[in-house]
């Protein structure tokens, strides 16, 4: 997607093959920085400090690590030093179930007997060129919902979203955002609420920058506004991202997604959620019941980040006495939830409809 | 309530009765700075500025300015100088609907012939003494649903709030807060949930100092918290405030309000809005339809302020080029609302029982 009317991915190769360039995301909205990296230490430092963040783009940046990890390989000892690299790879964001997955992918070769470089290259790449695949499918299968409300309404198309599952934590389009991207470059009319999303503001920093820099027309909120948005018909349909979907269409993501849910839902509008099927754990029934909801360090709520004269500055909100509670993610259930936007199609939120999706 | 183990109201007068002392609010929760106001300017000033905050304590802060008025008055044009003087206190916020009828109350006795500033003094200690009492009526009321819950369940009640709806607003005790400081100082153990209040942060920055310094246990959470606190049973029932309640039950309330009530029904919690019969307004009928909503400046969504290094520092959040907007109220209806608590005793959110509360 654009940045400065220029097209971008989160991360690519140099013309000599020797480094990979990310966007350094610890500076945005305030400052656009990229940083190059050239061996697996900078990978890891760039994972493990969130210069990448975002599962899709933090797997692909683990693979792309392990091609370093094989430059830096010893023929001698290779397969012990790839699976020294790994560990360490691995061990920067231990819960991230994207990155573990990418650089198994990546020592399936190592144990295949592979020692060339360029191998571990190609898979890096494929599983990159992968990524954009499926978010531009979701994005296709997502634009049909903004196209059918926009011939019905022959006006602005307004889409409400949370937190960020944008092309900055992917490699392009991003999940809920990749119909928004299809339809704007479509032609269609559309603005976008944002919610800014506290504790971290995902949204007023990473969504409204995204679209900003794309053109798309948006607004950011706080997070208590959209359901008086809903209430006075400013809002045609809700597009969030998940962070793990259960069999019976369940929805873990950010803090906050279950309100939204709700206002939708007293407000007859529909609400969507963009799932790759890899985000769906047919192992999981009941979200509520079953998923661990990580809490984070009260630091986050207690204290924000922001410009101030040109350079980042955290301040503290709160009384310094009182405590805080930081619960990272909520669970909508299936019944607010009116389909799942799936690479392989739209999908309902329900167990048979899920079930039937990978049967395909 | 307590603030430093010290019993304060938030608006006193000094022991030579020339004086009325006031807490600056404008540096809580950071710092607590108290101030005293002399003359009719300060009392503009500290409204105009907000030194002080909250409908019931704005009126009764400038019926004290209409005593300063009547000692700076000449007795020659004592008329036409208690007219000038009421006008400059009404402008200093022209929406303040407590304002201008507690201005206006102190201009009846100036069109009666009243000329001694000690009448007017009165007044002012007695608009104060009915505000003291009106709270803590609503607190008896509200007392007693917690104490039926803390009886059923024989553990820490949980309790729910957004926004400031506490004695920091008003002269003591508070609305929504008024139930909870009656209950801890009953000795019902009690936990508050305090949602910070996006965009002005009310309740982070105020309605947890009150908690914290009256020695009641609470913790701050982000606005989107609450729905996942109540789906795993975390919250035994919501008390809010009002700023305006129809004919009907409609409560129009801090933005996020309507939120949390959806999330409230959901979950079976009941559903709490400590109303004084001033807050309700028997010509609207529907709130969603009929109470306009104040839209605020930008600036509040995409700065934030805080304490960095001692100091208060206002960070940007946003963009620099993203658009905001601000609403600063929504409407929750009447069907989301258990029951409104009033001065005059609990009352359900409906006409029929809001018309027999003004009928006894």
């Amino acid at each position: 997607m654009k940045i400065n009317q220029q097209d971008y991915h989160t991360i690519w190769l140099s013309e000599d093959n020797k480094n990979v360039i990310i966007i350094d995301q610890r500076s945005l909205p305030h400052e656009f920085k990229t940083e190059s990296l050239s061996n697996v230490a900078d990978v890891c430092d760039a994972i493990q400090e969130m210069h990448v963040r975002g599962a899709p783009l933090i797997g692909v940046t683990a693979a792309y690590g392990m091609y370093f990890a094989a430059l830096q390989s010893s023929p001698d000892t290779f397969e012990r030093d790839m699976k020294n690299y790994a560990q360490q790879l691995k061990e920067t964001r231990p819960t991230a179930v994207n990155l573990a997955w990418a650089v198994d992918q990546q020592l399936a070769q190592v144990a295949e007997g592979q020692v060339n470089p360029a191998a571990f290259l190609d898979l890096a790449q494929k599983l990159k060129a992968e990524s954009i695949d499926r978010c531009h499918q979701i994005g296709k299968h997502g634009l049909q919902l903004i196209q059918d409300i926009y011939e019905a309404k022959s006006e602005v198309v307004n889409i409400l979203t949370h937190c960020n599952a944008g092309w900055l934590a992917c490699i392009d389009y991003g999940t809920a955002t990749a119909p928004m991207y299809l339809a704007h470059d479509a032609g269609i009319p559309i603005h976008v609420w944002v919610d800014e999303t506290r504790p971290r503001n995902q949204g007023a920093r990473i969504t409204a920058f995204e679209l900003q820099e794309h053109g798309i027309a948006h607004t950011v909120i706080t997070d208590n506004t959209g359901g008086h948005l809903m209430q006075h018909a400013q809002v045609d349909l809700v597009i969030v991202g998940t962070d793990r979907t259960t069999a019976t269409g369940d929805v873990c993501n950010k803090i906050g997604t279950y309100l939204k849910a709700l206002a939708a839902h007293d407000n007859d509008v529909p609400f969507y959620v963009a799932a790759p099927t890899s985000s769906i754990d047919l192992n999981v029934k009941d979200g509520i019941k079953e998923i661990p909801i990580e809490v984070r360090a009260d630091h986050e709520v207690r204290y924000i980040q922001g410009s101030h004269e040109g350079q980042i500055k955290e301040v503290l909100l709160t009384p310094a006495a009182s405590p805080a509670a930081n619960y990272a993610f909520d669970v909508t259930p299936a019944r607010l939830v009116t389909a799942l936007i799936t690479e392989r199609g739209i999908c309902e939120a329900n167990e048979a409809a899920i079930s039937a999706l990978f049967s395909v």
